[in-house]
């Protein structure tokens, strides 16, 4: 979001087109006589337009001479000239409305409406071309390819060198395919280029990043066949493997990743002076532990020596602050004198409980103004698009600016392709406040949170078997075992037969498997046949449930079929006892867990994005820790006397790495890595780890461990701990606070569309043009069953209201963030575009008045 | 905080007595006659009390029929009927203002501003036997005697059974002593029942919490002396000394504690979804381990069976979500397949990075909420508290309710008795806000805020030398010197020399020790002499110094004249080493780091109370483990052949327990105990430190491990992590937002006594009917040296200020409940006194419209 809307509005109006402007005094067709499409006229006329909007388009009584004024600035807007257009001029202007418009003004509008809903930033050139370019860009298929090709790119560590037994690949072949992908990487920089503005494209970072990115890769790959063909000695070093991940979080694609990451960013110079003051601090004790203990002769109770000099007294009190050595630092001078006691004591509680406070609550700080920023800057930069928008399609009618009927429904054909007619009618009748079907500015502005609700229409949400055997699907039987599934009862027995499972999976009774199999796939077959599969996957715990019975049935089959030893299938092993799982089910529908379980549900995506940011993190280290560590150690089998010692490494004698049996603990290939960086992240033992890899390389390897501590586990974690707490505070005020309803969700309860209004005689409305409705289904069902939502309760029975039309997703499930939009949305003015320079929207402003709400 | 304000409201207005009251109508002489001091009037009389002061006493232009209404009111409130009062007429009533008081009035009157200012919440009887009875209760002699007493109540433990060899003294020596601490509670009981209203004091938790425990441990002493006596063969118990912290947590002097105390059991049942869902989740994942792992006979890297039975599996588990356990409960079936470590990451990510991040939120959410409503009680009872205070004193003058000069002078007299008469008139021009020196009620409510201000007179900050000595101290050499101190020259110099001084100590250069010592102490001597000892030991880094330097002195000193070995003087080593710790000097000097050592300082007293709350627990938790533990496990030399082999146990044979060295970690004595229970807290090994006590006993004992870890680990850290939080933050934003001005601070800048406004000519104040002048001081000085507060800069010079008389106190070192206080302030009507029904200060009422800066 940070990269300059503003100037992205200013390229948008760029057309000027004169217009029947009844009032206005002032002829400005010196300007119109100019526009020939070229740059510098452009450039002009968005001066023009650079006048903020001030009418107050939602005052009924607004003065002709605010209309003069915003009648002068009108004239500044509109299409190119018609000249070159003469073949679509059949199709355009037969209604008087869409006069003043080409289809290229529709289409660009569209897109910026696009924008504005999805979120994206970019600036690009706005003549058609470009539009049309911009448009190619963001189609799914392009970007997913890209998703699978830096996904593909990434994963060519598991078979580059160093890699598992019989994964690797042979080095030509793993630099073909990674040239294939900078290939596809370079194409879509290069597409982007095309429609960006230059000045902004070659100013954003992000795009420097990937230029740099595929030039440093490429030299790479020259440097190591030199390498490898002229010094067979040495073994040669792949070094841009640790850059791959920077693709994930440059290109353009992967919003919330680079979001995260930008959080990162801002967050560590604003931290700085704690770590530093800690690291002084660690510092500081570590010269008084020297002091204090070097001259007794203590030893560990390894025999290792005890603070003999100052980086080793460093390392034992860095580790102290990570609690990985705790109690075992502190025996042998306890063990000396029980006063010493005291500095550990001391050094814990400062070191530790304070510090390692304070250093979550500075990231938490820091977090939650950089969280605050960048919603804002999201809502203001979500407006303008649509005030961009809007003033390509607005009209003068009634001495106000409004996009008409046709206009709209000309935009939502491109911006919502699928939907039908009376879809878009309805949209039309959320927004339009004076029952003219037309939309003034202010309203326009909420379309994208009206785009944002999930509406579906209700004969969609018919069953393929409903739409295709209507007879059978509705016969009595069908509607009696519909009935039953929708019963409370059926919900209370399956639940309690998943608890007999468990009861019987914890007392190993295998005889009953293919009983409870069965069960619980009649079970699910049951609800698809009732609710359709698209209801069906539609709530979280059906899909779990089909997922681990699934499984579970498959594992059964094959483990059945093949009659297969225990040892061999220990993957089957895995899903079946993935059954055990369905116990959470059964929590969900307790209703004390159920805020909690939703919370979580909630803040899953989110957490999805944050392990995107961990994982980044990982993959860099362990590339760079296979590069330094590979094959130095190696797991054997300890009880086997044929398996060479000490983990083939005889540095490994007598370590603590040994004796724990940790030697599978190597970075020999990429997934060991990983396993060996979780480990790191959980921090326990990490110093002995460390202690492993220094045996077997030196004390310099300590530096890894140290700086890999550092970033993830004191930021990264941190930062995610903080986004859980907000996420979680956010969540929980708003389940116990209740309603927090966007302008879009206000319009649809005042239509009277809302709860309780959704009886037979009701439905009808007087503003109603059509027999379309709104319904907000699942809260009617909320009220009904307050332990609803669990499993199938928040699926309505829609099958016998044939008056209604549309159905309207649940609230409670919206995402974090746009909660967090819609919340920002209420406390700024409606009209607000945010400041000229995207700049201020990041300076802090810090709060208005501190009171206890904006503080405690 | 929370025991009924709102009563002793009515109490204290009980006396009614009858007043000029010139625009009254109704004549309410018919109440007065009935007065005769029986406690069925005081109650009618209440009744009339009950109405709420409504009247705008800040409103300058208060109608004549308002006035009337509250004329109604005022006839209600007073004193005493004057007939016993004969003996005191001729020193009251000479002056016109205090005809309508009595002696006993304003000696209530300062009781209740006194209270609002230490912010006490007793609901005493107002006759004023009880009053002066109440007033003695709070003697400090009698204060700090009950805390010697709970103090010495609670070291009891050191020296009783089981103790250090040589601590123990015989169990009657103890009982009499714990006899004459509990006397003294039950005498500081008695006394409290006295003046207190029965009816509340009954009713109140924590006083039938004292009596209860005083009558157990009597209980308990009997059955100890019986057991003793009659059966020899088992060990008796006395089972009531895990009680002995209750006295802290329910006398009503441990505010702070108790406060904090609360707030844990607000916060508990809250967060009880939370744990009750994660325990669920540990018992579903246990189940699943068991499955995946129990048939595969793996053993641990020490032969350990790997999750053979659920217990177990439990166990092994729920120490994982603690990470101590990490990675070695992994290795065994990663080993064995490297799938299986998905489980544990799956595992990890779940419950320990998730959950406990969730029970953060949780915790911190609740406390967050608990924190706002109890700022809210204490502001409402120290409103309650001063208005009525103000119902006692005031009188009609000019058509509105106002305490004159005369009562004021009274008034102050009692409450801050040390100060001199400018002092008090210095207040009042504060309160005052038409030149008139009476004082409305509005202003009077801010009495309290005025009071916490630490203003001290000019004349008190003269040192010693310069009230004995001025001709000496004012010397010209003398000049030269406090000259040359007061240069920032001085502090960079020493700053250095303590830079050198730790170089010195990092390379073991001892020689120089005496020189750096007699630097350090004429640096000190030269602060003293220049700054006198009252102002130098307000700063923080002077205190910190002399501690340093003066320990670091003795320890030499002695360490001298003993011409002691290195061995035996520990103690000293460890006070010479301290030094070590004055470049925590010089960081605070350093700019970058004031902000968070500040913060530190100032969140300091509020980490002592947590202190405190943990050290409860601690109690508790040693008393049972040394019940339970004691003298199983002995340490010896592990490497003297003649010591007994496996730490006197020989349960303990093979376990990590022995051979990690962790046999000095045993309950055999209180300050063992504590040690042990600190390193549980920091959570590494603690696992294998329970494995040890449980070799020596039974795998029940892991019950005391693991209640441990739920009370200490997860419920009272992570209260002690959100209180950091919620502190840090709010510093922070002060610091960073600045000005946080309560109404007084306001008034004295609206004076012109503000920065920028104390020049010698401005300094007579149009005003101002004396030379007494307020001074911001040390906000001069800041502006000034933008890095001061490190040293001795705060200090003003204010030798050459003759014209000043008072010196205020600087901002930012106010106590954070000082600050939330004002916050809360700032926010609700100056009128309100909070509702009726006390209980509902404690509902949540949610936060008024869900903003980002609510939720956010």
């Amino acid at each position: 979001m940070s990269e300059s809307p503003k100037t992205s509005i200013k390229d948008a109006n760029l057309g000027v087109r004169q217009r029947q402007t009844p009032d206005i005094n002032i002829e400005i067709t010196t300007i119109d006589a100019d526009i020939s499409g070229s740059g510098k006229s452009q450039q002009t006329n968005s001066n023009l337009n650079n006048v903020t909007s001030t009418t107050a388009d939602g005052n009924d009584t607004a003065t002709g001479g605010k209309d003069t004024a915003t009648g002068g600035k009108d004239t500044a807007t509109g299409g190119k000239d018609t000249t070159n257009k003469s073949g679509s001029t059949t199709k355009w202007g037969v209604h008087e409305d869409l006069k003043h418009l080409q289809e290229e003004d529709i289409i660009l509008a569209a897109t910026l409406v696009i924008d504005a809903k999805e979120g994206r930033n970019f600036t690009f050139k706005t003549e058609p071309t470009y539009v049309r370019s911009y448009n190619l860009y963001h189609k799914f298929y392009l970007r997913y390819l890209l998703y699978l090709m830096i996904l593909f790119n990434l994963s060519l560590a598991l078979f580059e060198k160093p890699a598992k037994p019989g994964w690797e690949i042979p080095s030509w072949a793993s630099m073909i395919l990674e040239t294939v992908c900078l290939a596809y990487f370079a194409f879509r920089f290069a597409h982007s280029a095309f429609f960006s503005r230059r000045s902004v494209f070659w100013k954003d970072t992000k795009n420097l990043m990937i230029l740099i990115v595929i030039v440093l890769t490429f030299i790479d790959m020259i440097c190591y066949i030199i390498w490898d063909n002229v010094q067979n000695s040495t073994r040669p070093v792949r070094w841009s493997r640790p850059l791959r991940p920077l693709f994930l979080i440059n290109f353009p694609d992967g919003k919330q990743i680079r979001r995260a990451f930008r959080n990162i960013r801002r967050t560590v110079p604003e931290i700085m002076n704690v770590l530093i003051l800690f690291i002084l601090s660690v510092l500081l004790f570590a010269l008084l532990a020297l002091k204090l203990f070097s001259r007794r002769n203590l030893v560990y109770a390894n025999g290792d020596q005890y603070f003999k000099t100052y980086p080793d007294s460093i390392w034992d009190l860095y580790v102290l602050v990570t609690t990985a050595n705790s109690p075992d630092v502190m025996m042998p001078a306890y063990d000396n004198s029980n006063w010493f006691a005291l500095f550990f004591v001391f050094y814990i509680v400062i070191c530790w409980l304070i510090f390692m406070s304070i250093v979550l609550a500075a990231i938490y700080y820091s977090y939650r103004k950089n969280l605050k920023n960048e919603i804002r800057a999201a809502v203001y930069g979500k407006r303008r698009k649509l005030a961009q928008a809007f003033d390509i399609l607005k009209v003068q009618k009634g001495g106000r600016l409004v996009v008409t009927y046709t206009a709209w429904c000309e935009l939502m054909k491109r911006v919502i392709p699928n939907r039908s007619r009376s879809h878009i009618d309805l949209l039309v009748r959320v927004l339009d406040i004076d029952g003219s079907n037309m939309i003034r500015k202010q309203q326009f502005l909420k379309l994208a949170d009206l785009l944002e609700l999930q509406l579906t229409e209700v004969k969609d949400r018919q069953t393929f078997l409903e739409q295709k055997f209507p007879s059978l699907y509705n016969s009595f039987l069908s509607g009696i075992v519909k009935l039953v599934v929708r019963h409370k009862g059926f919900r209370y027995f399956f639940d309690f037969m998943i608890f007999v499972n468990a009861w019987f999976i914890g007392f190993d009774v295998d005889e009953a498997d293919w009983f409870f199999l069965g069960i619980f796939m009649v079970e699910i077959i049951l609800k698809l046949y009732t609710f359709g599969p698209r209801e069906f996957f539609k709530v979280f715990w059906n899909v779990f449930d089909f997922l681990v019975i699934g499984a579970a049935v498959i594992a059964s089959a094959i483990e059945a079929i093949e009659d297969s030893t225990y040892e061999e299938f220990q993957l089957l092993d895995y899903l079946l006892v993935l059954r055990v799982l369905r116990l959470f089910k059964i929590f969900g529908s307790i209703k004390r867990f159920k805020v909690i379980l939703q919370t979580i549900i909630n803040i899953g995506p989110s957490i999805i994005t944050y392990g995107g940011v961990i994982m980044v993190f990982y993959y860099i280290f362990a590339i760079i820790g296979m590069e330094v560590f590979q094959n130095l150690i190696h797991y054997y089998d300890y009880y086997k006397d044929s398996s060479p010692p000490f983990c083939g490494n005889a540095a490994l004698n007598g370590t603590l790495f040994y004796r724990n049996h940790y030697c599978n603990n190597n970075f020999n290939d990429l997934l060991h890595s990983l396993v060996v960086l979780v480990e790191l992240t959980v921090v326990n033992q990490w110093h002995v780890l460390a202690s492993g890899f220094v045996a077997v390389t030196s004390k310099v390897a300590r530096l890894y461990f140290f700086s890999f501590h550092m970033c993830c586990v004191i930021i990264v974690l941190n930062i995610f701990i903080a986004f859980i707490l907000e996420a979680f505070i956010l969540e929980y005020t708003i389940q116990k606070v209740g309603k927090l309803e966007s302008y879009v969700e206000q319009k649809i309860r005042d239509l009277g569309l809302g709860l309780g209004q959704t009886g037979p005689k009701q439905r009808h409305l007087s503003t109603a043009n059509d027999d379309s409705e709104l319904v907000p289904n699942e809260e009617l069902s909320n009220v009904d069953n307050p332990d609803s939502d669990s499993d199938t309760d928040s699926i309505p029975d829609l099958s016998t209201e044939r008056g209604l039309r549309f159905h309207l997703k649940k609230k409670s499930r919206k995402k974090v963030e746009v909660l967090l939009q819609q919340m920002f949305e209420g406390e700024i003015d409606p009209e607000d575009e945010g400041p000229e320079n995207e700049t201020e929207i990041y300076t802090d402003r810090g709060p208005r008045r501190v009171t206890l709400d904006t503080v405690a």
